[in-house]
């Protein structure tokens, strides 16, 4: 018998225990013995739950049991997650995390514990839900250099801006639906304004290149501004507007992350990614491009990811994986306004005008009419300095 | 320092030396030694390669070398990969494969073997080339039962499919230019008759289900008589026509595997699968729909799957990781006249006759027109035998 501790028994935390036991013979074959839950750890009584008995509300009785190898952290947040996940590698556990904000923000420290004390620090749930993300930077692209990543990785807004396209309607009578649906949070900021969508690049990022970006460093565009012009604008072009989370890893080891809605075009496959789906491309030089699609969210996804990593500690797996390395490290880091992408842009004035503005800028100008135009590569700053007024959307190809 | 051996040294033995040269670095990090190739055996010498004094051809050095750990079999073809994959387990080493013929037909003797001797048998690279599919199923997915996969899985066809698509043209013409650039074989047989696929469905279905189906009890349809008609017909339905090789999992443990041409319904993932790129989507009630999408072969993403696995293999991961166990068993695979599908069917005479003869086998039948259906499921024996005369083709949605 392998024992477990949850932190936090919200939609994942509860999860993983209908996961455990829907799964209990797949699970005890894979880690060679039961798993059982010892401790959950929440605020709340459940007085009604099978579990109501293993419900505490101090982290001190996980740190103190030499029985339990191995501590599920499904709190969200960013605090007490990293003390209590902290806390509990120095005392010689390991821990597997759904909760991308502390990755995102602490994950080189959490690391660095994990090796300290000999235990393991996992995360395949943090990005991409039930989707098999993470673990396969660490064995199956570990002999190989990452080189760029795009995503779809927050579900909300895609479904927000696939509704958009499909019914022609505008971003506030959408993001109302989702709401009432479920589909979106009361208050939507952390999807819709990019917020989420950044920590998973960030920790994207991290994975493929080791530079772990500070929260402060990545630009998060909205979908606030949408409207139906510019999703009909990137469907007159032959592509689909997205919330687009992106990083390139350059190189002389510095890394290009953002999140921005862009225009994807048809052959691209995230131009096809609707609704909830979440998916992520991996370009990298020996495997080409490789495309990881599924859902993003949900109770039993996230729990069965977090299992997985359960399975890689108990089975001991883990152990013999490579273990991330993910270091802060200022000036690798390069800003929104130095990276490049060819864009879309539409404004006000003359066409010869406007032309000739961006002409300083860019070797390409396409007129589309109406004073809109597919423009070569240039950086958003200097976007921004020729046509601050216009509406300017990167181009993904 | 470790020590590999090579057998056989083509597309992928070689690419397996640039992939080790190119990315020395990350693989002696991911391993925690640098790897090196002692031994090549092939027929042939290769006085121009930087690898010359490592050729050898018999298998006796590599068996009597206490050295060499690991062994990479990249021959094809089931004989002598047998046999010279188990006399390397038997001495001691652990053996990865690109060989999917070998798998396909053996896989359940060589995993034995492995187990007998404490060795690991791993094979990523024979199916999906570069995408990272086979490791997920012993990891990620090891803890859920996965109950339907659908698959692109060859490229040739997939290819032919959509050039004839999107250039209106006929089979033996694309097939006579993909043979002249190389996509096809001059005996394009094993791709285009489904050959190639169904030794790939074998091994999901095994990897999925503990059952390895024998090649004769999984159908393997053709894409030779597909008419750019059948082509124009898939696209009125709303989906596009593909080789899918496709399992099911059943509750009481049976397996329905096949390989069929069929007309995939355009919200489906697999509908946006164009050109030379493979896709399998995998269906679990726990993780929901995944799909993993990339180049399927190739010299260098192949190689860099059998590099994963190398990986694991001297990292100490695969030791760890639950190892599949595949079994044949008789009576466990369900034959494709069993199977159910819904059609689409076209043929000649009258609508209410051939109406009224598929309605004695389904509950749904659609007129489309010009002697085309789209009928409810059904099964394809009872298909035949109501319209032996007519196109069938299997519909996914």
């Amino acid at each position: 018998m392998k024992n477990i501790a949850i932190l936090g028994f919200g939609v994942v935390g509860s999860g993983i225990a209908r996961v455990l036991e829907q799964n209990a013979a797949e699970i005890a074959r894979a880690v060679g013995d039961e798993v059982s839950i010892r401790y959950i750890l929440d605020l709340r009584e459940f007085p009604d739950s099978p579990y109501a008995d293993r419900v505490i509300h101090t982290i001190d009785p996980i740190l103190a049991d030499p029985d339990v190898a191995c501590v599920c952290e499904t709190m969200g947040g960013s605090h007490p997650a990293l003390e209590y996940s902290l806390a509990c590698m120095e005392a010689g556990k390991s821990v597997v995390s759904s909760n991308k904000e502390v990755v995102a923000n602490f994950g080189d420290l959490l690391l660095r514990k994990a090796k300290e004390h000999g235990v393991s620090y996992l995360f395949e749930a943090s990005v991409g839900g039930g989707i098999p993300l993470i673990r396969p930077f660490l064995t199956s692209l570990v002999c190989d250099r990452v080189t760029e990543i795009a995503g779809i990785v927050n579900g909300t807004t895609n479904y927000i801006l696939t509704k958009m396209r499909d019914e022609g309607r505008d971003f506030g009578d959408v993001l109302a639906e989702a709401q009432r649906l479920g589909y979106a949070e009361r208050d939507p900021s952390a999807d819709i304004d990019g917020i989420d969508a950044k920590r998973k690049i960030i920790i994207l990022t991290a994975l493929a290149s080791g530079i772990l970006p500070e929260d402060g460093d990545v630009y998060a565009g909205s979908i606030r501004n949408i409207t139906p012009g510019d999703i009909e604008a990137a469907r007159a072009l032959g592509g689909v507007l997205r919330l687009i989370a992106q990083t390139k890893i350059l190189p002389d080891g510095r890394v290009a992350a953002c999140v921005t809605p862009m225009i994807v075009m048809a052959p691209h496959p995230l131009a096809n990614v609707d609704g909830v789906y979440n998916a992520v491309s991996v370009t990298s030089p020996v495997t080409g491009d490789i495309l990881y699609y599924g859902r993003g969210a949900g109770s039993l996804p996230t729990a069965g990811a977090v299992i997985s990593d359960v399975t890689a500690v108990l089975s001991g797996a883990a152990k013999a994986e490579l273990a991330p390395v993910f270091e802060k490290k200022s000036g690798a880091v390069i800003p929104f306004g130095e990276q490049s992408f060819p864009f879309y842009i539409r404004t006000q004035g003359s066409e010869a005008e406007i032309r000739e503005l961006l002409e300083t800028v860019t070797d390409t100008v396409i007129p589309l009419g109406g004073g809109a135009f597919e423009t070569g590569e240039m950086t958003a700053a200097e976007a921004e300095r020729v046509l601050p007024e216009a509406v300017k959307i990167p181009i993904l190809r």
